[in-house]
């Protein structure tokens, strides 16, 4: 049985936004911890829900509907939200934030956008 | 799309413990809130993986193999541990626990052990 982790120690351990760790398995699923800082690509992800759960900082997630309307939401520490399966998306950290992040094993940060902001999940200890 | 959920204000709407609520699902995963005091029940989930993230007090987790040898954890704040599928286990906090769990849908908390402390998911308004 693997040890217990911790949350800290693990965002205490690396520096680069956009560059999400795996804290935890869950069957096929990962937990992963990132760094957030700046604005990403909008994507979306056709499979999958994606979980953010903010630990610092304030994440706006920008949404947007196919014909262009937007749906943003704000999230402040312990705020939780899922990005439904298929909504285009594009994560906005004016400062810093830390995040959770969960979704199924081998979701890719920039789902069907991809591009140079796509981004091998690596372990904690790498 | 739904609302983001906070973490804190999920907590704040009950009191019980082993009343787990939803607080978020990522298509077939359940994240829930639990207060945990007291001892638990001896039990296992041979088909899947369960993730306790502690928020707040300490958290044993007792782990026994068939044999009958002991492999307890204990988790304080900020703490993360998945009980592997299958391993008999009995969570106990002396002083009360805030925790998250993270599981598939219908994972129901007793197990394979049933009984008098098996309780319903509930949702968070309910």
């Amino acid at each position: 049985m693997a040890d217990p982790v911790n949350i800290a120690t693990a965002f205490a351990s690396f520096a680069e936004p956009w560059q999400p760790r795996r804290l935890a398995s869950v069957n096929d699923y990962d937990v992963k911890v990132v760094r957030l800082h700046g604005e990403f690509v909008w994507h979306s992800h056709p499979e999958t829900d994606e979980l953010f759960l903010v630990r610092s900082g304030r994440l706006v997630i920008q949404q947007r509907d196919p014909d262009g309307t937007r749906h943003d939401v704000e999230l402040g520490p312990d705020d939780v939200y899922v990005v439904p399966r298929g909504v285009e998306h594009c994560p906005r950290a004016d400062d810093e934030v830390l995040a959770l992040l969960l979704e199924p094993r081998g979701t890719v940060n920039t789902g069907d956008a991809g591009g140079e902001r796509t981004a091998e999940l690596q372990e904690l200890d790498a």
